[in-house]
């Protein structure tokens, strides 16, 4: 099952204007634009959350880390299955701010695709995305740290790591789809990161906190159709 | 604001048998033994199924884990503000399965005061009773790890070990509950329990996992009452 | 047996100006002037330059980091019989630099008991402090980790924390002895922590990377041993 | 420069047999052996013990983990200049007894590289061993966890997945040596190992705990000799 492309991800972390009922009601908004243009826009939202927004809202719905795990005794851990039974579509894993040992990472996507869930693991530069390329998630996602909210888009800032970002992982995973992320905060930067070879963006402060994150979600849903 | 006592506190865990829709069917039935007899029983349940089972049970329920973060960026974290929002009471932490840095033990029992959430600190001996005692956390539950999962009690395995622990929690902070678990498989264990001092009993895979939950249930909230 | 008080103990981190050859050469110049004022100056070194420094100077030497291990298979860790056999004093634990978990805070006081090592175990705040000397450890140092390298002293600028901190280790662990951290840079520094009740000082980079570190320590031994 | 291969690289762990002068003593046989037969024999030591066997034994010497720091404030961490001081000829990291997140091992294998020291990646089964392979270690060695110290030979009871490992790591890393480990415990082990592509292999305890290391050893080296 290939997910449709180009995707908009959008990782709503633990801010505040994206916890609870103003997740819900963002997430509302991805879906409005969503079925607007016909373009898959899918949510990392915060495991508390996760529930309610995969049954009130008609798009994918991703949580924003699971733990390798199998049901038993693991309190405080995050239960594959427990994805599956909330209605999740997929997870992140790995991302800069929830780094996770190798093995976990191999761990983590043979899990997920015993459920049929899909996995994005974020990849910090280049060499980690061709690294995580070869152990075969739905998607990688290309962030470099430093750019991560700061508005600097790493299509622009940095077009060349991108380039060798999907290239390593074309190389080492035919069949992943890698995706870019940090500093996407324009329609450009959707259209630049297309360009660049991703099939997708990843973003999170750009949209969550923005004053009119429908109108910032629009703009990047036509510069997807576009591109 | 002084929790009801004695407590009955059952850690779901990630049992496949309290995940979702069974985690959902186990929570009511806790709420029908809590009426019936009037006893505080209170459910640690995994942070997807929460939101959930605070909706629809009416008895306290708590994380099994949370970070101590602030609102932010924080992939993959658990926001206490989030707990609020869900209607958590409060939270495990530091148990044996999810131990965390010393430092985060304090730094959570102060965020949860902060939002007037209690907090349930999980200890693997006496020594660590007394050490997180000094931390005023809401619970302080003692479970040997070696006990833990194999029916075999520790008030009647090492009942010194369990006056020791309430001892030192008494010392160190006297306002904090001491609670005791690993092993409370019986309406004899909650007894045992109670009169070597601890105010309650943290349980698990006795009742999520029993052929006949309610039963088990029922004893120990006898017990509880009697005692 | 009890330590010579007060004591001075140094961090040599993992400054390049404090590895290898130059970590024995600052190693040398505490053992002269440590004999010159009959002061207890005690060094904690990386475990590589550990048995060299404990070979070739008359003072005693601690390990950074140990891990609460028995000997057998734990590739890269630090074995508590490794330290004893390379002739070191003790050991520094639980560092802001390198935090572990509570459980092991005390499995490593335990293991160093057992091997007749002494610990220092680091506390970031005067909670913190309380409730590790609750598990007895030899010493406890408090300091603040924003404090730590700045030059700016604990006992000026946080001097109630300070007392606050001696107090609740005193009243948790009445035979531990506590030391004070972070920001250290002077003799009047030295004097300071004593007065407020500290037995002791542990500092870092004030003499590590210092011009003359030599004449630093000679002042702070002045200091120390006025007080 | 390129390393004499086969190479039968030994890990020390922190086995009491293989620590303090019981190290260097079996590291002299290593010596001795590796003379003898003109074979590359590599020993990984306690960061503790590696100075003085890197100083009084002409075999190359590894550390068996090393942190992705730069010389400053990190107390109780492996610096890797402290290694090149010490004489260090290289490192083993990620080992199953000390994993690492991957991020990590991409940073340790560039600051090895810098200091122009070897690094020996462990990967704990084919698939990690391909993902590791794209980052340019020297090594990648390849051990199941759970053949580690059984006697039972990876290249006996999983040939298949030596191969796939060696594949794995020649098409994502055509640079990297491809090691073995896991159970190897006599001299049929090495051949077998060097017959299904592994330039070496990875020991530990049929060396260091056997009652006749020599022996053992010897024969290795003349089953590496011939292979």
């Amino acid at each position: 099952m290939v997910p449709k492309l180009p995707i908009i991800l959008i990782n709503f972390k633990t801010y505040i204007q994206a916890t609870g009922d103003k997740a819900l009601a963002l997430a509302k908004i991805c879906e409005e634009v969503s079925k607007q243009y016909d373009v898959n826009i899918t949510v990392a939202v915060q495991a508390i959350d996760l529930r309610r927004i995969a049954r009130e809202c008609d798009i994918p719905v991703f949580a924003q880390h699971v733990d390798a795990i199998t049901p038993g005794s693991h309190t405080g851990h995050i239960l594959p299955e427990a994805l599956v039974q909330a209605g999740a579509k997929g997870t992140l894993i790995n991302h800069a701010e929830k780094k996770i040992k190798l093995l976990y990472v191999m761990a983590v996507v043979r899990r997920m695709n015993e459920l049929k869930l899909e996995t994005c693991v974020c990849a910090a530069n280049p060499q980690i995305s061709g690294a995580v390329a070869t152990l075969n998630p739905t998607y990688v996602a290309f962030e470099l740290p430093e750019l991560i909210g700061t508005g600097i888009s790493i299509s622009k800032a940095e077009p060349q790591k991108v380039e060798k970002s999907v290239e390593l992982i074309m190389k080492n995973g035919p069949d992943v789809i890698p995706l870019c992320g940090a500093g996407v905060s324009k329609a450009e930067d959707v259209t630049a990161a297309l360009n660049l070879g991703a099939k997708g963006v990843l973003l999170a402060s750009a949209f969550t906190k923005a004053e009119d994150p429908k109108s910032v979600l629009t703009r990047m849903a036509e510069a997807a159709l576009k591109a």
